[in-house]
């Protein structure tokens, strides 16, 4: 297989696309489909202040690098979650992240859930008793909410985070499978900002997961390669299996899925409902917007984990 | 296992219910719940006449049975499409159709697609050069004209099919994996009367394929039992089966996710369309609803093999 910008032997063969190309290439045509994507899905200009979440993992560090490499004014966040299992998965990930921030010179916000909460992850979901005896509920409310706190407190205007698209599809396959109405109306590459929450972005969600891995390699990125010890027989990991397997009878099924489940909303597949209707309404703790009743899920939970104390 | 109602050995277990009945109990339990279905969806009532399209395969000779035994007044009509396949399928469907016919004394209208048109399905495939090489795309849009034509045509208030869960799930799941809007608009246990079309309803949609073979074995329906000999690698089977992988994995999916899709689309989860904007208008020969131009698909293939004599 030949790379089709240069006729040199291809790095990454992209069935779906119908392109092969070298490595050179390929580190060049990357940042180029993320800067169609950012201006396609209007997510943000290069006179705003971006921040992105980053995991120390392949999407969030190269999504930071593609940022700044197409002259963005991108920071990051990293979420310290006192995950270890045996792999000393937070320790190794913060590292990683650190030292690709020093190396590249660019400004990271370190924020200890901990020392911030006075526990880790793990033991927050064993006090609160959320999700089934994981901690990946609790794990995932509490990164949403530090992540929109952080950007809207440091002054961001977009919260940027690697989704890429095994990610958005799963999340989609799983909503669809039980028609999660709300779900279906909000998800996808932008939700605007809205009542104090930064506008959140997801810049990558039309690469492949091994695209991703791919362009991570390819530009010599260290980054942590173990999944979180948490995550292994997860829902999305099943979807995401279900979706592989389509996609390999069916190269291209997966992008169409998600594509054309935008387009289809695009054009008014959906009845659009307001925040009203959604009953969404600001926390009468910490503010950012919510669904139940006085408290939001995460301040209700940080309540419960204090009287435990 | 015991049967719930009795307490007998249990014959049938479906876990998506976490119910197992006796095949007493069993054969009393299906139509009770068809009859709830019937209700349910306002299908039809027992002044009406229904016709129920028979394929001599055991859904659509159980939704005669059922039918039958619930007192509705339902006449079968079998449509003869000449496909042999090495296993005289054809004629042997259509043997044992009019056996359980006789056996019952019910009314079975034939209407043989040779003698009609001229040629049998897979010759009309040929000619007509639709569906990639396979006669399943000429197949289904036959069956469909015939129904429709024969149902307006003996005065047939509703149309009624044997498709069950698996088909109806698997139908919805391509229909989802692509967002086709129309379709998911309008896919359902009943699509309404219109322009000169009988009602068209599907009483057996909420049970699994294997509650419908359980039934016709323990009622002792006579059925076919080869699939078509052009199914074998059709894209709804390769759908069935991955959702059969979900199915066994999270016992009750495939259920949930074609009710949810249609108390979502109840709730209003998608935006209405008239007939007028989904461009339907009666063909100009046949004058069924098409959105095809001028001539609907059928008579439009029927044209060309005209030609091509």
């Amino acid at each position: 297989m030949k790379c089709r910008k240069c006729g040199a032997k291809a790095s990454v063969n992209m069935r779906q696309h119908k392109l092969a190309l070298c490595k050179e290439h390929y580190l060049e045509w990357v940042p180029e489909q993320t800067e169609r994507f950012i201006k396609k899905y209007n997510m943000f200009t290069r006179d705003e202040k971006i921040l992105v979440a980053v995991s120390g993992g392949k999407d969030s560090l190269s999504l930071w690098d593609i940022l700044v490499r197409l002259d963005y004014r991108a920071d990051g966040l990293y979420l310290g979650l006192g995950i270890d299992g045996g792999i000393g998965y937070s320790h190794e990930s913060q590292r990683l992240t650190e030292k690709f921030a020093a190396q590249n010179h660019l400004k990271l916000h370190i924020v200890d859930i901990e020392k911030e909460y006075g526990q880790p992850i793990p033991l927050l979901s064993d006090i609160s008793h959320r999700g089934h005896g994981k901690p990946c509920a609790v794990c995932g409310l509490t990164k949403r909410h530090e992540m929109n706190r952080i950007a809207r407190d440091l002054g961001y205007d977009v919260l940027a985070t690697g989704h890429n698209l095994d990610d958005e599809a799963s999340v989609l396959f799983g909503n669809t499978l039980v028609w999660e109405g709300d779900f279906l109306l909000r998800q996808g590459p932008v939700l605007p900002a809205a009542d104090g929450l930064s506008r959140k972005v997801k810049p990558l969600c039309r690469f492949y997961e091994r695209e991703m891995a791919a362009y991570a390699i390819a530009r010599g990125i260290e980054y942590i390669y173990e999944e979180c010890p948490f995550a292994a027989g997860s829902t999305s990991i099943y979807y995401k299996e279900l979706l592989n397997q389509l996609e390999t009878t069916r190269p291209g099924a997966k992008l169409t899925f998600y594509l054309r489940f935008l387009e289809a909303r695009k054009n008014g597949l959906f009845q659009e409902r307001e925040n009203r209707e959604l009953n969404l309404h600001p926390c009468s703790n910490c503010g950012q917007l919510t669904s139940a009743p006085d408290l939001c899920s995460f301040c209700r939970m940080m309540e419960k984990v204090r009287l435990a104390e």
